[in-house]
């Protein structure tokens, strides 16, 4: 388990060659940095933005090309229709699963529990690289665009997260652009700053929610959180907002294809709410206030019913997940290839099929104020398709849904003025088979979010109640698209287990202030009744995948535990101050430890610990070799001479990479016969505990500073002093 | 300095009665424990809630009484009038100072320092105390009613947080409800995470911004954030929007006196903007999205005033409250009451003098699609105050901002459609007189927020740039309104030096996303302007008041200094296991340490470390004399018998109070003859970190765990064991 995950250094490193960079910066470098921080935010902002317009922008050609060509042919048979549209999905999905499988194995799934692993501490290898980049933008395309029950929002927060690390590294590491202007974020640390602001800027692309994005970062993704920080990933995330806001201004005078015209992405709810929900902007939204009370238990249903399905998807795709690693991914990416274009034709044949056995509803009367034609003008997105009826005053209400890029049919599900458009028999049908596809779809070598097949399964159930309300309660100014809405949280709410974050989410996705306290009972009720069953998705599948998240909170059995019973009854490897190169290439090899104590003695003989010393660093010396001395006593650690060689870039590892491996040291029997004084290079200070604390308090240490290494060590014998608030409070 | 401010303990001490307790608790009561929590975010959400529509509802009637007397009595003299005016403001001004001086001193500001300083772990004397809470409630009625140049949101932010404090010790101290079911919240550690939702609870509802609410909990008072309160935080805040809402609802029928009829509360911007930016709805917001790029350099130039205008009021009330208190304040509460009572007559004779002076404008023709009249009709409140005017159709541009409710000027600053309804020269007088007021106001012993009035600034001098811009560019869809919100936004930022908080905050109010970049732009501006000069008012004012906070970024000289350097080179004063009693009293007199080193001897001599004892434990111990022992052996401290003898809430020091003072402790020479076996009692594994550890990491060490106390102790001679992640990863 936990195949090639490591941790990551967030632990400042103070070595000589740290300090000595320190001592040269003065207070100008310190403004200097905060300039770059800021600079670099903005950038973010700018990339991840567009990045999401050139994805949906490019979504939303492909289908809609897809769709006018089924479209037209199927005026003259249904069958031909079929074939084009089966093709035109399979060669999209096809192409996805080519990138991801031949060129970017990490940029399969959402990307999300690989990236909140990453900010909480541990490294995925290959997360974050260039190609990663490339596969999701382009796989999701692919994936989304061949009409898959998958979205395309978790990817966008992997893309800003790729792109933030890439920009704070300087492009990729085959192609520095310029390392010298860069190496302010050579750290680890500085990183996962930077991976933060990518992070939110990814959700505010995706749902064009500013606050939202800055809410998810800091409730789901980050493990650590500074409020220096919060400013700064706001400011990305308005930039985000900003770009894409321009963008769609842009593409509103027709420059963008499809795109524009029909405009069916997820980000345009909003506006779209405003034009099919009329009486939020006639009544100032008050239609929506005087929800009565009685209304408060079918929407608690809902709350209950999301947190029963979302837990079920859990359970499921888990299983799932588990069965496809164990007994079919492994035996090679052809596998996953076929899998991909089986499940590909499967939602194809699935989403044209069904809707053929439907039999048409006669339209409704128009209503010229709602705007809403029945059936749809040919060619353009809406309501009330109509698909295989005989006469041309009918549309097929499960097409509507089923037949339909997932964008409109979340738009067709939310809206109002619309009552009685579905019937019940078709959005189950929708129900169970969407809910099925999205199980199946789970997990495949493609990019893949939940956030859109969650909505849309629970918009399904939510409009589903919502059918039975209006039904029961025979109320004019109930809506069944808020009800529609509520699902959708609810569902949500059940599998991610997310809550104040997806609660801003949907409201700003909404539109509307007062539906808040309406989202966040649904919430409250899903989140509860689903953690009754099972963790959340993310936590779920970032533990299949091997990346062990430290939680906020200890565990309850670790109060009762000591520090020393955690670490083991293992003897301690570390070395001596001055040591043998042999004995360092022996030792690095007979274990996989990434951190050793090294023991120094003082002038009377009593053994005396002087720091840690990292596998990363040992191997960057033992590579160099210029660090080697014949003697073997130490050097004159004063004399800074001896750290120059080194500056602190040296020992960063480049991101997402395995860094040098000891097998791969070649050393002659000359330089194994050397020594090393690792004095300069050991971290002088790592922080420690006494044997005997309780593991509560070490797993808070351990967590809130987002350690690597902690040493446990006997009671200490004296108190030099105590340090309080007043010790540390020093004016400039 | 810093007379009796004292650090909080929100470490878990970890002696024998804790564990005990802990032992004895079963899963079932730590279910239990959840469900009371958020039973309480429930309660604090409706108490709040209730707390502020109580204040407003009278602040609302006193104003409304107030100015309808004085418009009635205007038409026949305006001697009799100003006369009238003043004393109804002097009286509503000498009750709040009265109830501030007599009864609850430390209701008198606004209280967010006193809050943030509790947050960060530093305990202000009577802070949170039931009187205090109820001199915050009827002292801020008195003295907003009463027409001063400050406002009511600060103080609401006090008043949640002392709603929360209180109802988890259930009630006031005096008269516990029901100990046993409250002793859930006896810790600090407990008590700090309900004040956080308090102080939620109250930006919710002084701004009806729930998001608001959250973020400023979260940017601006707390110190240490978990994700698990988030979601209770925003519970709480979300309990206060329906129960604001509902109340107001419940208003509209008119049973609330003036409140509702006029409806001149801040909250009420939201809605105002709406019905008075019409085109908001009518065109879906859309009149604003085209700002043009030109237009950023005004904004940019709101910013930079905005940030030398609030940097200039931090400095200016730092140095009269300083005076103040040097010279003014410590002579007795005559002089404070005197002092209270100039400044309010002084504000009515300004307000009510300078209107005088002003030359009625003729009314512009009336456009009946904005529903504004001019004059306004006797009796409501709005726009085109007659005032002192010679004829009917004319109004007093002065008066319609400063002789009025500050909520009221507020929306005539903001309101739109009213292009040039005031004269620079106006808005100029306003600008200069009411800054100075507020500048003055700032420190009266009265109940005082700082929001109000930085809005009132901030709008006058961003409408002024308005004005200036609508002449030079001549477009039409600009508006005043619009540069109004933006110059309050940037006179907070460049005061309050807030961010994320205050730009939710100020969409909230103005219900409008689209302006978010504009009032991010703006505040950015001006904090960074500010910065340039000095600290937040926030951070002047908890300095000034001795309260020591710790930033979460360590200072950058702490990097050349280590742990030893620190904590200075006093003797430490510790303690033997074993101890006689008069020894303690000794000790404990002789010095104001809050914790001591516990030293025992190992059986071969050897002296060994074995905890921290707290005063305030030694305290209570010496009180209640039943730990008293006549042998000076240890006893078993195997067996649990002595402790039981106490539970762990009898060394919960009650809130806001000083706890027992050794002076206090009256002993017999018996008494003073006998021993204490500390063992039982004390934290068995306080943090260490070794004497050449860089303060930066110290630093972060106390800050990030919110330590009181932290042994500095020799570098250990072995290591016993290393915690890496996967020691951490027990599963339950
Ligand atoms: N130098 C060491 N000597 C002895 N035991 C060690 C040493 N370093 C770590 N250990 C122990 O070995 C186990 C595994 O440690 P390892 O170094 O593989 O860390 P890890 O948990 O995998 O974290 P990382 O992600 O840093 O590799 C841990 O239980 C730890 O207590
Ligand atoms: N037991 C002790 N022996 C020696 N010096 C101590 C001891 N406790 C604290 N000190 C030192 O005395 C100084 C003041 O400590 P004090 O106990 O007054 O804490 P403080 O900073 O006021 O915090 P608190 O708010 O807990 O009172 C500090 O510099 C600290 O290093
Ligand atoms: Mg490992
Ligand atoms: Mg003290």
């Amino acid at each position: 388990d936990g195949g090639g995950v490591e941790s990551l250094d967030y632990e400042v490193i103070e070595n000589f060659a740290y300090r000595e960079e320190q001592a040269q910066r003065g207070k100008l470098y310190v403004s200097y940095l905060l300039v770059v921080k800021w600079f670099f935010a903005l950038l973010i902002g700018i990339c991840t933005g567009l990045a999401a317009v050139f994805i949906n922008i490019a979504v939303e050609n492909f289908a809609g090309w897809k769709f006018s060509a089924t479209f037209d042919i199927i005026q003259k048979s249904y069958i031909a229709g079929f074939v084009v549209y089966v093709l035109f999905n399979l060669a999209l999905v096809y192409s996805s699963v080519y990138i991801i499988t031949q060129f970017a194995p990490a940029a399969a799934g959402s990307g999300i529990p690989e990236i909140k692993g990453y900010l909480n501490g541990v490294d995925t290898p290959g997360i974050l690289l260039f190609r990663t980049l490339v596969g999701k933008i382009f796989g999701s395309i692919g994936s989304v665009g061949g009409g898959l029950a998958l979205g395309k929002e978790g990817p966008l927060v992997h893309t800003g997260a790729c792109i933030a690390s890439l920009l704070g590294q300087g492009g990729s590491t085959k192609y520095h652009i310029n390392s010298r202007w860069f190496q302010v974020f050579r750290s680890d640390r500085d990183r996962r700053d930077l991976v933060t602001c990518g992070c939110a800027a990814g959700v505010a692309a995706a749902f064009r929610a500013p606050v939202g994005g800055v809410l998810f970062a800091l409730e789901e993704v980050t493990s650590w959180w500074r409020s220096q920080l919060m400013w700064r990933v706001f400011f990305t995330s308005a930039v985000v907002a900003v770009v894409v806001r321009a963008a769609m201004g842009w593409c509103k005078s027709g420059k963008c294809g499809h795109f524009g015209s029909g405009g069916f992405i997820i980000w345009d709810i909003s506006e779209y709410l405003f034009s099919s929900f009329p009486f939020l902007t006639d009544f100032g939204f008050s239609g929506q206030e005087d929800y009565s009370f009685a209304e408060l238990f079918p929407m608690a249903i809902i709350g209950v019913i999301g947190g029963l399905l979302g837990a079920l998807f859990n359970q499921l795709t888990l299983y799932i997940t588990t069965w496809r690693r164990n007994h079919l991914h492994m035996k090679g990416n052809k596998v996953k290839i076929i899998e991909a274009c089986l499940v590909s034709i499967l939602t194809s044949v699935i989403s044209f099929g069904l809707p053929l056995l439907r039999k048409c509803t006669p339209c409704p009367e128009s209503d010229p104020a709602s705007g809403i034609e029945c059936p749809r003008p040919p060619g353009m997105y809406g309501n009330y398709v109509n698909f295989y009826c005989s006469k041309d005053n009918e549309y097929n209400d499960l097409a509507t849904i089923f037949f339909n890029t997932q964008d409109d049919a979340i738009r067709n599900l939310f809206s109002a003025k619309t009552i009685n458009e579905y019937s019940s028999q078709s959005l189950l049908t929708f129900l169970v088979m969407f809910y099925a596809l999205a199980v199946v779809t789970f997990g495949t070598a493609v990019p893949a979010g939940q956030f859109v097949p969650g909505i849309m399964i629970g918009s399904t159930y939510g409009r589903l109640v919502g059918m039975f309300v209006v039904k029961y309660y025979r109320k004019l100014n109930i809506e069944e698209g808020t009800y529609a809405l509520l699902g959708a949280a609810s569902f949500l709410g059940g599998s991610m287990r997310m809550t104040v974050s997806l609660c801003v989410i949907m409201v700003e996705i909404s539109n509307n202030l007062k539906f808040l306290p309406l989202i966040m009972l649904v919430l409250l009720i899903s989140k509860a009744v689903g953690d009754a069953f099972n963790e959340g998705i993310y936590e779920e599948q970032a533990q299949l995948r091997g990346i062990p998240l430290l939680e906020s909170r200890p565990k309850y059995e670790m109060r009762n535990m000591t520090a020393k019973e955690a670490c083991g009854s293992g003897r301690v490897v570390s070395f001596p101050r001055v040591v043998k190169v042999s004995d360092v290439v022996s030792i690095l090899r007979s274990n996989k430890h990434n951190g050793f104590p090294v023991i120094d003695h003082t002038r009377s003989g009593e053994p005396l610990v002087i720091g840690l010393v990292l596998r990363s660093h040992l191997l960057v010396i033992l590579q160099s070799k210029v660090d080697f001395q014949h003697s073997p006593l130490p050097s004159d650690s004063r004399g800074g001479a001896r750290s120059i060689r080194h500056d602190s870039g040296e020992f960063a590892k480049p991101v997402s990479s395995k860094g040098i491996c000891i097998e791969d040291i070649h050393l002659s029997s000359d330089d194994l016969e050397m020594y090393i004084d690792l004095a300069p290079f050991l971290n002088p200070s790592p922080y420690i505990v006494p044997e005997d604390m309780s593991l509560t308090k070490v797993y808070n240490l351990f967590r809130q500073l987002g350690l690597r290494h902690l040493f446990v060590v006997p009671r200490p014998s004296r108190v030099l002093g105590l340090i309080t608030r007043k010790d540390l409070l020093i004016e400039d």
